[in-house]
């Protein structure tokens, strides 16, 4: 373990010692965030870092898109998150010296994530180059119960002799940043985002506000502060456009201490008024202060032991995995807890990857594990969708379609994919917006969001499809020149991922509209239109190969030539860095799940044996360039019975930043693969499938694993499944009795009365094959893999 | 005729006023060119003007093509051709009035640009706003027998009273243009792309010597006077970095004339000195000024009388279809009659459209007719072809393919499409490239050409088919993922025309690589690779759709859902304006003839009744948004025996610039319509085709014409055929027999000898319908076609 960045505990990240290579993935691994807020894990004296980011979801600025040839429809915006202004910084000055790890001596450094208390703790002792010893500690938390509040308790401690300190507790705007943007022009508009409104200064509090130039976001910082030093100490503030400062200066004698609480608030508007921005954020801190340090921390144990009980998964045999898992469940809690109608994007607020956008696969990996773990955070999140109803209306309308167009990348609900074969045309995640929608209701029985939000999306997208489609001469239905969630595929016909959740969403527009005949009428839906969707679904056309007898990805993919693997050197993976698109098109290579995810999602639509050769067909082709692939073939690989490489690929999802296996975590945390880890886990060994409003389960686990216990909020209830290699046990531990199905026999799990059934065996099975390298990756054997890329990024 | 910019003169094109909104279109029809320096129609004053140009082929600089999300291989450099120094303009000053046709009053106005002598000649009457009134005459020509000089007599005459006269001519660097660049980092670079190395101005002599800044080519233009006037005149000279000028002052009595010759001469290298280039240039004033205004007169007219004797096309009964297909020859010679090792671009050199590129309608559409007509110019385009070998290669080994893949629109030889679906996927260019090689070849017997560029042309292209293409499980040979001639359609299996031209260019490339054993096996072409080139050609995958009875233009294109044509307003032509390409993709809507086309250049591969079936079903779906169109629809609606609708086509193709029907003439004309309004002449009503190497022809006239003349260079002979409704007569005027095929009868048609044969009759029938409102233009009846376009300008 001694090459890993971080040590293995079941309940933390751990890190022992510095590494400044590292350290910009490790920022992403120790940010902290309540979906609102987002600070990556920067040192509290700001430098040195990797990247320094303080993010607010939703807060974004606008550059231009540029085209040497342009088209219709081509969006001419873009949309990138900006750093904020830092509240998070705290410099120190030793007798003369600034306190900066790069010079004098780092005796030690540890820092540590506790996923149960939310809190990421760092002690650090240090000699300053003229030689003065301090031992500094800190601890940071993004409330979870305060929505616009972080606070920091920083402490600092002479050790070997007389130190004067000086503690310079700052919010800083328009942080010059490491980032290199391709085009100039959108460099030039986020490298200053932010235009000065005003700035405040008053004893121990402070505050700026400021203005996106474009997006005319007002976004303003506050800070507070209670102080505790040995007597005498003083206490200065002032402020400037960009920056405000409170400075603490004291003499500490050896063992003395000087311990400041630093509350900081965050508050934007695109409405609002200076003054009303300003002094919400002002209400912020005083209700903090009001709560103080330890009320905070309190509220933030009680909040996860809370999450905790009612969405752990528990793992022996694997302390590593269980670890990863944990780490993926508090950051996908963290995306989303506090998101509140806003997006829940691809890094989460971890990072600035993707600009900070979204995509679909919000709704595809993020959404199925909330939906049984915080339900009310994907009430908010398809808010959000709903809440852009108009935009992707607006972008329907523009491709000349009905419904609603979701766009595949966005912060604000504008398109702004500037390539569309691997953007607009990826049509479905209107299906994955649709699906959610139903997942959510079914597991919660929220009638009340289906009748208004719910049902409003699936029409919206219901019609989309329908008019994307047609009936061909021999009546099927056939959608034509999308692109699937392969991204090494474009523009093809009937792809069977598209067809097939784009027929479960018209069934489920039309069911709902059917049931709620009174809104759906107000939306304009009348029996005819519902009688299309029904008919378009059950002529769904599905492409299948009679000769291979496996499914194509889309028409004729099984006729292209295969990509040449074996000349394909391990260096040039991601294939997209170093071949083009037109070659990685036209060829049989797949980046990500694609058939493969529609047998997940609509595993009902193949039979056992067509899963079987289908993923053994797909599994040859597939090179996983995606973080959004080794979840879903973990779950099909159990399903059909490939269990070692099932826990392979999960080990893969889970450890994707962790292990930093990308290359890219220092662009933040990969969300879907952590919630992919997850599902992998429970949809895959639990063999958890909700594909008819029942819960079935088909539990079977890998050799490394001797039980895998995970609970899920069912209806108010909570329900808990226990896997051994013996058995499995259900038990409601809250709430109303649950129904299941348990490989095939259906159980009705009564509250306080467990039920064990034996969990079925599966003999060991060959192994599957990979294309030549891409095997799952391998653990602890990845040389190098903490250091910071610094090679091109790949897309997702 | 009233309402027509110009009247009808089978000889020449005539304006007879001035028309300020007509004038950029105005321009481009009267431009002077020599394929190697390009005189736009503008005023010898230079203002007011639609666009200022002057062009030199091979003259460009390089910009940065923007991309919002760049991926492999996008091309990041773009080329433009710029506007070199102008030495058009003489300037005059009457009295203290500049003589300006927007000021005082404009008496009279013709321009005639005639094709015969290849002048372009224009007379004035202006009384200044003081009141004095002169005559003003100016013939232009650019030599095409001294390839670097351009020249002006240019007469001024005082009518009713003396008139002090000025007289500035002038070279001006680095014009302002009225360009809008999207993109403003091209603009930059392309607003001054002249940086001033020299200048110099002595007696009536004066040069300027640019270098452009990031392309690097040195430019020097020069100009001498001959100048003839009254005594007492003044001549003075000086220059400045971006300026030089000849003043020349007397006072005219009434009556009494000023004349001035202007010799400007042009010589650019990417390679020689400053000293050198200037030399050159100064070196080709002095051999104009040796031969004079008249003697350049003299051998312009020489040279036309050459052209017109061998290339001619006559029509009887057609008077305005006279005119058109003389113009389109005389600016197709014009094009490229001293390119020499430099490409024809899409607009020759008389506008700045599509930046000054070449595409593949220069092998398919333009060296068809100088195939036959100027030899010498297809020689020299296919070696500049040649010489870009190198770039092809590399761009080939970029792609992960073999041999060359020629770029899709390029000055220099690199690709300069930003957008791959319609640009580099159009590997069909190859072809086209091949099958210009094999038509040369075959016309002329060139076999020093054939064994030396042509085989490696042909050894290169048919590489980079053999490694595109692949045998599927049945041994079928396929093509995936390419685009077509189809703009409407990208990234498609199996496109027919694409497939039908490859399997002709490896069938080629096998039989050359035979014949030329030896230089084949220097390029390292073995036994093995040629049979696997005819292995391929054998195995073409054609696709068929055998329930309609018609080959979909690529798989699956006829089960596409058809555009809804119905629902689309007029005036959202051309569509690529109005609708995203991802569902212009996916539907059936054809914007120029693609599996027409393939009828028309691999006639051999399809049956009559296949080619009747075929017209007809893509004549219901083909919108001509492109110029690339009407020609190839005309050839086939002629074979297929829709003689009147090939009729219109032919017109309008014929007269896409002198009616201005695509809008856009102000960008420079359409050198493959033009050249298209030939072929649909030639192989359309002349039924000629090559496919053999023996030339046969079907002759049939449209009831339009009466008689339809046209000579062809054969291997030194000149064939002429004229063709009425009764009889066609075939003729050698020149050199040896010519074997033809007339409507299947072998003739050998000898010297002196003509032999005549029945022209075969054809029934009338049913004129098959095009989308509503796409029929072919009607002439005489479009309202405003000469107003020039302000909206976006339409892509090819």
């Amino acid at each position: 373990m001694t090459t890993e960045a971080f040590s293995v505990d079941p309940w933390a990240v751990v890190e022992h010692t510095l590494d400044l290579n590292g350290q910009a993935a490790a920022e992403s691994v120790f940010a902290l965030s309540n979906g609102h807020i987002g600070l990556r894990g920067n040192l509290d004296e700001g430098e040195p870092h990797g990247m320094p980011g303080t993010y607010l979801n939703g807060v974004y600025e606008l550059h231009p898109l540029p085209y040497a040839e342009s088209g219709y429809g081509y969006p001419e915006s873009g949309q990138s998150v900006i750093n904020v202004t830092n509240g998070k910084i705290i410099r120190m000055l030793v007798d003369d010296e600034p306190f900066d790890v790069r010079y004098g001596k780092l005796r030690s450094h540890q820092r540590r994530l506790d996923f149960r208390d939310g809190l990421l703790r760092r002690e650090a002792e240090w000699t300053s180059p003229a030689g003065r010893t301090v031992k500094v500690s800190s601890t940071r938390l993004v409330s979870l119960t305060q929505r616009a509040i972080a606070a920091i308790e920083y402490t600092v401690e002479a050790v070997d002799g007389p130190a004067r300190i000086v503690l310079q507790s700052t919010l800083v705007s328009n942080e010059q940043l490491p980032t290199e943007e391709p085009d100039p022009r959108a460099a030039a508009v986020l490298e200053a985002p932010l235009v000065a409104e005003a700035n405040i200064a008053v004893g121990t509090e402070a505050a700026l506000v400021h203005r996106t130039a474009r997006s005319g976001l007002r976004v303003a910082a506050g800070m507070d502060h209670v102080i505790e030093a040995p007597e005498p100490f003083d206490v200065s503030a002032e402020s400037s456009e960009n920056n405000a400062r409170i400075s603490v200066t004291t003499v500490l004698q050896p063992g003395e201490r000087l311990r400041l609480v630093k509350f900081v608030a965050y508050g934007w508007s695109a409405a609002r008024s200076l003054p009303a921005v300003r002094d919400q954020v002002l209400a912020a801190l005083t209700a903090a202060r009001f709560t103080g340090w330890d009320g905070l921390v309190r509220e933030q144990r009680e909040y996860l032991d809370e999450f905790w009980e009612h969405s752990d998964i528990r793992l022996e045999g694997d302390v590593e995995l269980q670890q990863a898992v944990r780490f993926a469940l508090f950051h996908i809690l963290q995306a989303s807890a506090r998101s509140e109608d806003r997006a829940i994007p691809a890094k989460g607020l971890t990072g600035t990857g993707y600009d900070g956008h979204s995509f679909w696969d919000t709704e595809a990996f993020v959404l199925p594990v909330l939906t049984y773990a915080l339900p009310g955070a994907v009430n908010q999140a398809l808010r959000w969708r709903h809440s852009t109803l108009p935009l992707a209306r607006e972008r329907a309308a523009q491709l000349g379609l009905d419904g609603a167009v979701f766009p595949w990348r966005t912060i604000h609900g504008e398109e702004c994919s500037s390539y569309w074969p691997a953007g607009t045309a990826a049509f479905h995640i209107g299906a994955g917006i649709a699906a959610a929608v139903v997942r959510y209701v079914r597991a919660t029985g929220d009638h009340e969001f289906e009748r208004t939000i719910g049902l409003e999306l699936l029409v919206d997208t219901a019609r989309m499809w329908r008019s994307l489609g047609h009936h061909d001469l021999a009546g099927r239905f056939r959608i034509e020149g999308v692109t699937g969630p392969d991204e090494y595929s474009a523009i093809a016909d009937n792809n069977v991922y598209t067809n097939l959740t784009a027929q479960s969403n018209l069934r489920h527009a039309a069911a709902t509209a059917t049931t709620y005949m009174h809104e759906a009428a107000a939306l304009g839906v009348d029996p005819e239109e519902a009688a299309a969707w029904r008919d378009a679904a059950a002529a769904m056309y599905i492409p299948y190969d009679e000769t291979l007898g496996v499914h194509p990805q889309a028409d004729g993919f099984t006729e292209h030539q295969f990509w040449d693997f074996d000349s394909t050197p391990p260096e040039n993976y991601p294939l997209l860095l170093h071949y083009p698109y037109f070659d990685l098109y036209r060829k049989q290579v797949v980046k990500q799940a694609d058939l493969v995810l529609a047998m997940q999602v609509r595993g009902d639509a193949f039979t056992d044996e067509q899963k079987a050769r289908n993923f053994a067909y797909y599994e040859r082709i597939t090179v996983r360039d995606s973080s959004l692939s080794a979840c879903t073939q973990a779950v099909i690989a159990a399903e059909v019975g490939q269990l070692d490489l099932a826990y392979d690929y999960t080990a893969e999802a889970a450890l994707m930043d962790l292990d930093n296996l990308g290359r890219n975590s220092h662009e933040g945390l990969h969300m879907a693969s952590l919630a992919g880890a997850c599902i992998a886990l429970v949809a895959g060994f639990g063999g958890l499938r909700d594909h008819n409003g029942t819960l079935t389960f088909r539990p079977r686990l890998p050799g490394g694993l001797r039980r895998l216990t995970f609970s899920m909020t069912v209806r108010q209830s909570l329900l808990t499944v226990e896997i051994t290699h013996e058995t499995t046990t259900y038990a409601v531990r809250k709430g109303g009795p649950v129904p299941v199905v348990h490989d095939g026999e259906r159980v009705q799990v009564e509250p306080g009365h467990p039920v064990t059934r034996k969990t079925r065996r599966h003999e060991p099975v060959e192994r599957h094959a990979q294309p030549p390298g891409r095997e799952p990756a391998r653990r602890h054997a990845q040389p190098g893999s903490h250091t910071q890329a610094t090679d091109q990024l790949p897309a997702e």
